[in-house]
């Protein structure tokens, strides 16, 4: 350890959110058959988002505009806002890292539900945040309790994800805008809605864009398949949209992602596609669940969340026979959700992996 | 200003360290006939890069490998360190501001020299440190100076830029050497070496990589021409390395970058050919400046350093009839050293631009 770390930095665990399908390979010693863990999009990204990566690569010598000014204008436009409220980044999870940088003090409170994105867990507790986790009510977060607990501890952050991870479900908007319409005034609604692009249309709530309550974060790494490229955004009311600048990394985006997010956005087809990709793909992986016996949870998502009906050992059981036999998946970190499987969904080929592997790992696990 | 800022965050200006090449292109209306104020690579990455990189293109829906293992591995006996003496990450600007996460708390010391990089001043200030700016020696910063400012503020960092940005000028690398052997016990110094890769062999220290006050900063985004990748690295000593896991993003490197950064690493011809593409370069903007009445400082990096001989105000108003003329070029940003322009070295049509525009800026200026 470091002499030169400051006492909160030091006492920072050295655990990280997830371990990459990389290092369970160097582990392993081969390749994953199929990558269904993480859910990125194997059917890819446009193909007009792809030929302007190859060709912004020629210009890779180049920062990126650092002030997004491109892609703010035209996400603006996407959802009917200002460019003033759009916060583009490297990702929601630096986004996450940025909001509790600018939000939290140590011994904030922030809410957020037991088992959900641990990733923001990671920046809250980085930002010496006091994390309050609300249990999940079966298979949802829990909006009433959320509620409760933020106004029980005057939170300044709640965490929401909708759809959820790892859970693959969704609140109706109207849930959502319940939610927003009651929150205690010292609170701001951090609203994940990384897999909204491939959500039904009832499950995005209304929400003003410059409301002083709520900021939402979207990503291209989901429904847009450009998880390498490092590309997220925020919308926000323009006071807190703009306090991202004193902070965030000016010059840190990627131009080849900045670009390609972009040519992304204009191609509204290729997600129209996806979206049917998906849903075909959600009703093969609820056909081979139940032929294993298993149930498969309604998805609002690229991936469907199994429940083995049994519990957290024997879930981590299957899961690691999964990945012997070359399927990379993963599942719920925390009880009771850790009696599932999460599985990304993909073409054909790769969920005919799923329906070879995942009897094969029930079966060694004794299911 | 939304109401849920820390009160850190709320006093921190919303200033930022550079302005986009993009956004004075937005303003004038037009873009610049040449490039040459971001110390960018006009020269462009290696072509095996850049095939690396289109080729990564495709499979950009997949997370990068949040281990960075194989360029790791690779900088590792590039450098002849162990793997476990690397930190990668995206860029410096990024990784500048997680040291200083990992080290500062409102009101450490911190030492730097006035006029050197203004963002790693931004990331001081953002994470609350109390900023020493100690005045360059004539046209290097004062390594005596800095170290005597050191021991007086019993400084947590020192920040040296070696060769030095914005002056082009370095220092031997036995006078860095000596400053390490004095450094003060409290005091960990972060040796920029943005510039490394273009410098003469004489001025890279010999340092341990386990030297236990010293990290060492290095980047794609100069050499190797891939600014726009984000890719940058430290080198420290494995207890200094292994924090940085406590706090980074560990899926933030783009996967483009990070397959693009390994692939040049192993181009080392591209580099030594780039180095003498500089080299002309240098010549060749010397006799632009000489030929002009200006002084052309001797530079151990892609740009070279003009020394107009007159004040800022002179300085700023050539500048500023560079950038209308459709030159981009930069400057230092305070006294004394901002009698200076400072211009990036490109191939032979970048330097006509500025053979052609500098003359008419000079005379407009009243030079």
């Amino acid at each position: 350890m470091s002499r030169f770390l400051t006492h909160h930095a030091a006492a920072l665990p050295s655990t990280v959110p997830f371990t990459g399908p990389e290092t369970l390979e160097r582990r392993q010693g081969r390749a994953f058959r199929a990558r269904l863990g993480a859910n990125e999009s194997l059917f890819g990204p446009s193909p007009r988002a792809l030929a302007a990566m190859q060709a912004a690569a020629a210009e890779v010598w180049k920062y990126a505009d650092p002030e997004n000014h491109d892609l703010k204008q035209a996400l603006a436009r996407h959802h009917g806002c200002k460019p003033e409220n759009i916060v583009v980044g490297g990702g929601i999870d630096t986004m996450l890292g940025l909001l509790c940088r600018l939000t939290l003090e140590p011994g904030t409170p922030v809410v957020t539900s037991l088992g959900a994105y641990p990733t923001f867990n990671f920046h809250v507790a980085g930002y010496g945040g006091a994390l309050t986790r609300v249990p999940y009510a079966g298979r949802h977060e829990d909006p009433a309790a959320l509620l409760a607990a933020a106004g029980a501890q005057t939170a300044r952050l709640l965490y929401l994800a909708n759809p959820d991870n790892p859970m693959g479900s969704h609140h109706p908007g109207r849930v959502i805008e319940d939610l927003v319409a009651n929150l205690p005034p010292e609170t701001l609604l951090l609203l994940d809605e990384a897999y909204a692009d491939l959500a039904p249309p009832e499950a995005i709530p209304a929400i003003a864009a410059d409301h002083p309550q709520v900021i939402r974060f979207r990503t291209f790494s989901k429904g847009y398949g450009m998880a390498g490229a490092r590309v997220g955004y925020a919308i926000a009311e323009p006071g807190l949209a703009l306090a991202f600048d004193k902070v965030r990394d000016h010059f840190g985006m990627g131009r080849i992602g900045q670009i390609g997010a972009l040519e992304a956005l204009r191609d509204q087809d290729w997600l129209a596609q996806i979206r049917r990709n998906i849903e075909a793909g959600r009703d093969r992986m609820g056909r081979i669940a139940r032929a294993n016996g298993l149930e498969p949870l309604p998805s609002a998502t690229n991936f469907v969340t199994i429940d083995t009906g049994r519990d957290g050992d024997f879930a981590r059981a299957v899961l690691a026979g999964c990945q012997e036999r070359g399927l990379f998946i993963r599942m719920p970190g925390v009880a009771p959700l850790d009696r599932c499987l999460r599985i990304s969904l993909g073409p054909e080929a790769a969920l005919d992996v799923v329906e070879e592997i995942l009897p094969q790992a029930l079966r060694a696990a004794g299911g």
